[in-house]
C-alpha cells in the first residue's frame, strides 16, 4: 500500500502538520486496484501513468503480476476523490491502445467481505468420547457444578472474556442515525481492535429499536451472556440516560466509548501537554465544544482530575446554570458543576482567554482568529470525526502550541485496556477511579516528546489493562478494610 | 482415556447391546485424574489397584509422568460412581505406604475452564493503515455501501455465517429448569458442534427471562445481528408458541433444535429400518410416548413423510381429539391430525399391537412386557436423555427388531447440515420440505448394515446441508414458476 504510518504519531507542531497534510491527502480518497493488462513494450506505463495523472489520480503500489509472451499485467493502487473521478479516470486509460483494465477492486471492500469476525470452537472434536465431553452426558456435569457453585460461572464459561457491543446505529462516527444493520462493520472493527491489541472477544449486539426504555429492557434480558456491556454510536442524551439506568440494573460494568473512552485519551493528552509546560490543570481555563455523548463526561473526569474551571458550549453558546433555552436534564446536571464563572455567549466569546479548546462537535467551526484568542499555551484538541473543528496547519498558524485531531486522540488508545482491566480484575463497574488511573497510564507510555504512545503499542495497551485492575482492587481493598463507610463510598 | 467409542456406532441388535452395555458401564461416572506420587519399589502400584478395585473404582488409562531417584510419579484415570465413593477410595489410597496422591483433577470440568469458544478477529493490525481500513475513516465507506446496498449486509459483515443460540435455561437436557446461567456449558458445546462440523460462527445467548412474551420481544430486537435464531432447551408448551411467533415476525428462519432436530434424525432412522424390513411408513401404527417439544413435531414430520396412524401419550395416556382433560392448546392442534382410531388408555394400551414406538419421554417407563406386546417388527428408539425409557439390552430381550437410544439418535447428525444448507441458500424460512430432505440425506448416508452415519462422518453432514440447500432452492423456483399459487404453497 502507498501510505504506510506504521511510525509513532507525533504531537510537536511541526510533525503534526507534517501527519496532517500527509493524512488529508488520503484520507477521504476512495481507495481501489485496477488490473490492467499491458502489451510489453516500452512506454505502455508510462502512457497508463500520464492519463491517471493529468486526470489527478494518486498511484500507490504498482505490482507486476503475470507475464506472458507478448504482454504484462500489473495491479495498480489508485486512489480518486469520488466514483465519477474514477470513472473520468478509466475513460482516459480505455482510449489508450495496447492497454485494458481487465478488473477494478474495491480494496475496502474486499477486506470487509465476509465480515471481519469470526467465532471458533476452542476444543477439538475427534471421537464419540470428545463429544461426549464436550456435550451430553459430560456438559451435564459442568452444569450442575454450576447450579451448586454459582460463583464459579465466569470459571467454566466464555463469559469471563466476552463483552458485548451493543448499538442501535442512531449515531454512528461521522455518518449519523444510520440504523444498526450499516452500524455493523463499525461494531466489527471495534471488535477486531479488542480482540487483536488484548485479547477480548466482542459480540456486536444490533438493537431493532431506537428506543430507551426497549433498549434498556432488551440488553438487561441479554446481559448475562457477557462479561462487560459496551454501548456504542447511541445518541446523545439517550445515550446518558440508557447507560445510568443499565449500570444501576445490572451486577456488571456497563461502559459507553463515546464518552468514556474519548474522556480518558483527552485527559491523558492534556496531562502530558501540561508536564511538558510546568502548568496545571487547576489553574487554567478549558472550553470544550460540543455537548454531545464525550462532551459531558469529558468534562466530569477533567474535573476529577483538578481542573477547576471549565465551560461547555452547544449550538446556542456556553451552558451555564440557570440558561433559559436549549436546556434538558444531562445539560442542567454538567451546567451545575462546570462554568463557575457563569459566562455566556457564543464559542468566539468564550473562547477568548481560554488556555485549553476540546473540540468535540462538527467540521470547521474554529477558525483562526477563535484559536488567536486564546491565551498561551493554547491547546487545542481539534476531535470532531472524520473532519476536525479547525485543520491542525490553521490551528498551528494561528498560535496554537499544542494542536492534535481524532486520528491521534483516539479511543482506541484507551477502551482496550479499559476493558482488559476490567474483566481481569472481575470489576462490576468501571469506576471514576479506573479512568484516571487508565489516563495515567496512556500518559504515562508516551515515549519522549510524544503527548501520547502508539495506538498500536501493546505495552501501551497492558499498562492501561494494569492500572484498571489496579485501581479496581484498591477500591475494593479500601472498601473492605473500612465496611461502614461503604455507603458513602460513590464508586 | 479408557473409552473410545470412534468407530461408527451400530444398529443391529446384538451390536447395539454390546455399545450400550460399555456405555452404561461408564456413563453416569465421575471421571478424575489421580496425580500419585509411589515409591520406586516393586509391588506399589498393585497395591494402589488393588485398593482402588477392591472399592469398585474402575481404572482407565495409567501414564507414567516423572521418574526419580527414588520414586515414580503417574497419572491415572479413575471412574468412580459418586464424590462419596472416591473419598472412600482417596481414604484407603491414604493408609498405605509410600503412596501420595498429590492432586485430583475432574477432567471434564477442566475441558470446559474458560469457555469453549472464543472469538477470533479476521484481519489483522499491523500499521495505522490497517487500522484505518479496519475501522475509522476506511469502514465508514463499507456503513455507506450498506445503506445505498441493504441487500449486500450479509456480503460485507459476519451474519452470513453466523446464528444465535438462545435460550432461557428452562428444560435444559435431563437437567430441568436449571435457568440460563447454568445452561452456558450446553450451548457453548452446541455452538462447538456446529463449529467443528461445518463451520458455523454461534453465539450463545443467555435470557435474564422466562416468560414467552419476554423471550419473543427480546429475540425480535436482537435479530439483525444473526442469520438465524436457534432455541434451545425452552420449554414446551411455550416453545412452540415462541417458535411460531418469532418465525412470522422475523425474516430469517428460526429453528428449535429439540423439536426438529429430533424429528428428522428419528425419521432418517425409520426410513432405513423400514426400507431393511422392506415395509412401508403409511401402513404402520407408531406410537409416540412424550408431548414435549419433540413428540408434536416428531409426528407432524412424520405425516409429512407418509405415516398414516401416529398417537401420541402424554402421562394421562394417549391423546385424541375431545380428550376431556390435560389438553392444552398444542395437544388439541395435535389431537386433529393424529390418532385417527380415537385410541384411549394408558401407553401400555396403546403400544399393544403398534409397530414404532419413539420415547421421548422419561428413563424406565416402558417394561419389556410393552416392547413384547407390540407388532414386528417392533422398532424401538428409546430416546429420553440422559437415561432412555427401556435399555437396549431389555428391549432386544423383550424382542424388538431395532433398538435405539439417543446416543445414536442424536440430533448432532440432523442440526449442523441443517443450519449451514440454510445459510448457503439464503432461506428465509426452514421448512418441511427442508427437513424431509435433510431425513432422506441422513438415511442415504448411512453405511451398510447401520441405521445411521456416524456423528463424526464429515460428508453426512455436508450431504444434508448440499439437500437442504438444494430444497429451498427447488421450492423457492417453484414458487418464481408458478406466481399465482404463492398464497398456496403453505411453507
Amino acid at each position: 500500500m502507498a501510505v504506510t504510518h506504521n511510525r509513532r504519531r507525533t504531537s510537536t507542531p511541526a510533525e503534526a502538520v507534517e501527519e496532517s497534510l500527509v493524512a488529508e491527502k488520503y484520507a477521504h480518497k476512495l481507495i481501489r486496484t485496477l488490473r490492467i493488462r499491458l502489451d510489453d513494450r516500452p512506454g505502455t506505463f508510462a502512457d497508463v501513468s500520464t492519463a491517471i495523472g493529468r486526470r489527478g489520480g494518486l498511484l500507490g503500489d504498482i505490482r507486476r503480476v503475470a507475464i506472458d509472451s507478448h504482454s504484462v499485467v500489473r495491479e495498480v493502487t489508485l486512489y480518486v476523490d469520488s466514483v465519477g473521478h474514477l470513472d473520468e479516470i478509466l475513460g482516459d486509460v480505455a482510449k489508450l491502445s495496447g492497454i485494458t483494465v481487465e478488473r477494478v477492486t474495491d480494496d475496502v471492500l474486499e477486506l470487509h467481505r465476509g465480515g471481519k469476525l469470526r467465532l471458533a470452537a476452542i476444543p477439538e472434536i475427534r471421537t464419540l468420547q470428545d463429544l461426549q465431553m464436550i456435550y451430553t452426558p459430560g456438559v451435564a456435569g459442568v452444569c450442575n457444578h454450576i447450579v451448586a457453585h454459582p460463583e464459579d460461572f465466569r470459571r467454566y464459561t466464555w463469559v469471563g472474556n466476552t463483552v458485548a457491543i451493543v448499538t442501535d446505529g442512531s449515531a454512528v462516527l461521522g455518518l449519523g442515525n444510520i440504523g444498526p444493520r450499516a452500524a455493523l462493520p463499525v461494531m466489527e472493527g471495534k471488535a477486531v481492535i479488542l480482540n487483536r491489541f488484548v485479547g477480548v472477544g466482542c459480540v456486536p449486539i444490533l438493537l431493532d429499536t431506537q428506543d430507551a426504555d426497549a433498549i434498556v429492557e432488551t440488553v438487561q434480558r441479554i446481559a448475562p451472556t457477557f462479561g462487560i456491556i459496551m454501548l456504542e454510536d447511541i445518541a446523545a442524551p439517550k445515550c446518558f440516560e440508557i447507560e445510568t439506568r443499565l449500570a444501576s440494573a445490572l451486577p456488571i460494568p456497563v461502559f459507553h466509548d463515546d464518552q468514556h473512552g474519548t474522556a480518558v485519551v483527552v485527559l491523558a493528552a492534556i496531562t502530558n501537554a501540561l508536564s511538558q509546560a510546568n502548568l496545571e490543570l487547576g489553574r487554567l481555563r478549558v472550553v470544550i465544544l460540543g455537548s454531545g455523548a464525550a462532551g459531558a463526561t469529558t468534562a466530569r473526569l477533567l474535573l476529577a482530575a483538578g481542573a477547576c474551571d471549565v465551560t461547555l458550549c452547544d449550538r446556542a453558546g456556553a451552558i451555564y446554570a440557570g440558561r433559559p433555552e436549549g436546556m434538558d436534564d444531562a445539560k442542567a446536571r454538567i451546567a451545575a458543576i462546570t462554568n463557575p464563572q457563569r459566562r455566556q455567549g457564543k464559542p468566539a466569546d468564550v473562547l477568548r482567554g481560554a488556555h485549553v479548546l476540546i473540540g468535540l462537535s462538527s467540521k470547521g467551526i474554529v477558525s483562526a482568529e477563535m484559536v488567536g484568542s486564546m491565551a498561551p499555551p493554547r491547546i487545542v484538541l481539534a476531535l470532531a470525526n472524520p473532519d476536525p473543528e479547525i485543520s491542525l496547519r490553521e490551528a498551528v498558524a494561528a498560535g496554537a502550541g499544542v494542536a492534535l485531531d481524532g486520528r491521534t486522540v483516539n479511543n482506541a488508545l484507551a477502551f482496550p485496556g479499559i476493558i482488559r482491566g476490567t474483566l481481569d480484575s472481575g470489576a462490576r463497574a468501571i469506576t471514576e477511579t479506573m479512568k484516571l488511573a487508565a489516563a495515567k497510564a496512556i500518559a504515562g507510555q508516551a515515549t519522549e516528546g510524544l503527548l501520547l504512545p502508539s495506538i498500536l503499542d501493546a505495552a501501551a495497551h497492558a499498562a492501561v489493562a494494569e492500572a484498571v485492575a489496579q485501581a479496581w482492587r484498591s477500591g475494593e481493598a479500601s472498601t473492605r478494610d473500612q465496611p461502614r463507610r461503604r455507603s458513602r463510598v460513590k464508586e
